[in-house]
């Protein structure tokens, strides 16, 4: 049965991976026209996607899915107006590929170019939101990557639905047939899709904890690690107070469900009475449950006592833990210990503090007086992004376009030979 | 047993992984003192290295490993002396920890600056030559990285006999102790390193197809593959015949046994009289044996046939394979079907079908009218390399210090949140 359905899959990665090595030769011309006809086709067949996604909808209440996953899964006409406009900003944003990275001569003559190209076949997994699926799609196309996508079970209705619209404008504007396949939601996919060398490039987990780590600890093609934040504040003895409290709102109340929100804060010893106490308050006003070491909870009875498992979970939720620390080293080295390498902030007035920070936080993204939300691949610039990668090889940080891409060496000589 | 064997090998590469933060931190100057110290206590120590050889070299006659792997187990005081001058030249090699590689300000005047910073811990799985031992462990401490070192089992006493003496040097200018590790060369250490998530960055298998194939399949660490090199040469019809002759000639004869070496002959069906027939006389001349496909065969009697098999392998000895073909376009598919992405080689003439090969050729690079020879860490002017990358993902083709690096995101604020 596994077999069967790896065999199945196998098929379908080599008639990808086929098409897309023609994808990699298609000028940016034809990808953009491609991609906003992609945006004109979603806003053309709106009524058929909602109606597919009204069946994902029904059907999830029947399985007792709840109102959060029903609300990620929901699409609206504003929502997929949201994913034609998405498209039409991929389709602005400046082609990576062909693009000279670096080149110089050598002593014979030869002139060694190093040159941008796309990955290849790249295997998406993800859940609930339907929305992924036009993203992914769009960013691979224009990145000239084909892409196997795997969409959650819950939303296969409305994940087939567009796809399958998304590929007939995509086609019909040049782009080669079979770079784009959208495979069954079953679980039993994934299994099968991360053992697919060496058709795939690379395959990109986008969920929970427990995906990331099944993909990690069971793929054969190489992963590209997104997402888990485990991210710290830490107010020093000499942080500005008024700077504190805004940053540690931002970070943790503007939107905690996402990556980059604020999941600790680790406070200087000396700071408990004049920091923490009003920090505190700020958090309680927010409605933010607050737990905390042993310190913590004797300065406020209100916060409940943290455990072992809470100083490394990336909660997601409007909860925070709070720590006190003897020193900007203790600070450091609990980062580093807890920490998932995602994005850590200091918050301090002292220069050599800052430095230090800096240079001894291990993670994608470290902050001196600013909010953590900002590890983003819009407000880096980016124009938009697939995922945060929390890994060390090949991309750290939002992984845009240009982190969708690779490198070959050009070399053209005249005759040259090794002496 | 296995089980014992990864909670022992867990307990170093934690140590390694703590001792490895700090070494990131070390200036440039502390390196670059301790890496000639090391090559001086090489020099100092040389008699002691040799005794250890002499016992591998002892006990593998007893084990009737062959003259040619006997030959690479060697250590002569030549050898050594090489391995010292290629950490002096690590020593001359600019850092490539803490380059800022770009940065740009943020509409809210937030600064984001990208630095260069080690990669973590790294483990290296390589077989017989007993200089891999010095030259990774000059690598991996000059870009900031921990080592594991897993050699192979017949080179036990020089391997460790070299990095007792290396570590030693190194931590006594400095270098924080435990970051250098050389592990037994035992088979079932590679299955308990390949699976060290966290503590392990990286791991970079150096060695056969096997080896190689079984990291790939088996780690859960992130795998940087290297090696494997089945590389073409294309004579085009418009090819000039002296240039054809040099570069197949140079690409097969000059050193069978490397990576970059030719394996694979393809020449356009209207070459066969003006071309193949002095190319064979020249592979006959330098006693390359050649197998062919039926139209080569029937040209030369001379010429065995080459199997299926022949098409995809990596001979590393005096064989090549040749196949006539009828157009450019069925040259290039035929190296991306059986190419191993590593080097590949157009002769010609045409610029047109220049550009078409080096554009549509998939792989690490690309060569017109040269020799796939050149692909080589020294020949591209980086100065040292850990191996020859044929995957995409993060470095591809040598691997120099730079691509044993990643980078960080360093944003500086004044108080900045995310509206």
């Amino acid at each position: 049965m596994e077999s069967s359905l790896y065999e199945t899959l196998k098929v379908t990665a080599q008639r990808a991976q086929r098409s897309t090595m023609a994808l990699a030769q298609v000028p940016s011309g034809i990808k953009n026209k491609a991609l906003r006809a992609m945006a004109r086709s979603l806003r053309t067949a709106h009524s058929e996607i909602l109606e597919s996604n009204t069946t994902d909808l029904e059907f999830g209440r029947q399985m007792g899915l709840s109102e959060t996953l029903l609300d990620r899964l929901k699409l609206t006409p504003q929502r997929l107006e949201g994913m034609a406009l998405s498209l039409e900003q991929i389709a602005a944003l400046k082609d990576p590929v062909g693009e000279i990275v670096g080149g110089w001569r050598h002593p014979e003559g030869l002139e060694i170019v190093r040159v941008r190209v796309p990955l290849g076949l790249i295997g998406i997994i993800y859940e609930a939101r339907p929305n992924v699926t036009a993203d992914a799609i769009g960013l691979c196309l224009k990145s000239g990557n084909g892409v196997l996508l795997k969409g959650g079970k819950e939303a296969e209705n409305s994940n087939q639905a567009i796809s399958s619209v998304l590929k007939a404008a995509a086609y019909e504007q040049g782009i080669p047939e079979g770079c784009i396949e959208q495979l069954p939601g079953e679980r039993a996919v994934v299994e099968a899709l991360i053992r697919l060398n060496p058709y795939l490039a690379l395959v990109i987990p986008r969920g929970g904890h427990s995906l990331i780590d099944f993909v990690v600890r069971n793929a054969t093609v190489p992963v590209l690690e997104t997402g888990v934040g485990n991210c710290h504040i830490y107010v020093a003895a000499s942080a500005d107070l008024e700077m504190a409290r805004r940053i540690v709102i931002n970070a943790k109340v503007q939107r905690p469900s996402v990556c980059n929100a604020a999941e600790k804060l680790l406070v200087h010893r000396d700071t408990v009475v004049t920091h923490l106490a009003p920090l505190l308050e700020d958090l309680h006003a927010h409605g933010i449950e607050v737990r905390g070491c042993p310190r913590t909870v004797a300065f406020d009875p209100k916060v409940k006592s943290a455990g072992e498992e809470d100083w490394g979970k990336e909660y997601l939720d409007k909860i925070i833990a709070i720590k006190v620390v003897d020193s900007t080293r203790e600070a450091i080295d609990w980062i580093n210990h807890y920490g998932t390498r995602h994005s850590e902030a200091i918050v301090t007035a002292n220069y050599e503090e800052a430095r230090r920070f800096t240079a001894a936080i291990d993670a994608a993204a470290v902050y001196v007086n600013a909010s953590t939300r900002f590890t983003d691949g819009g407000e880096f610039g980016f124009g938009a992004e697939i995922g945060i990668s929390t890994q060390k090889l090949h991309a750290r940080g939002p992984v845009g376009l240009v982190e969708l891409t690779t490198t070959k060496y050009v070399v053209s000589g005249s005759g040259q030979i090794r002496p």
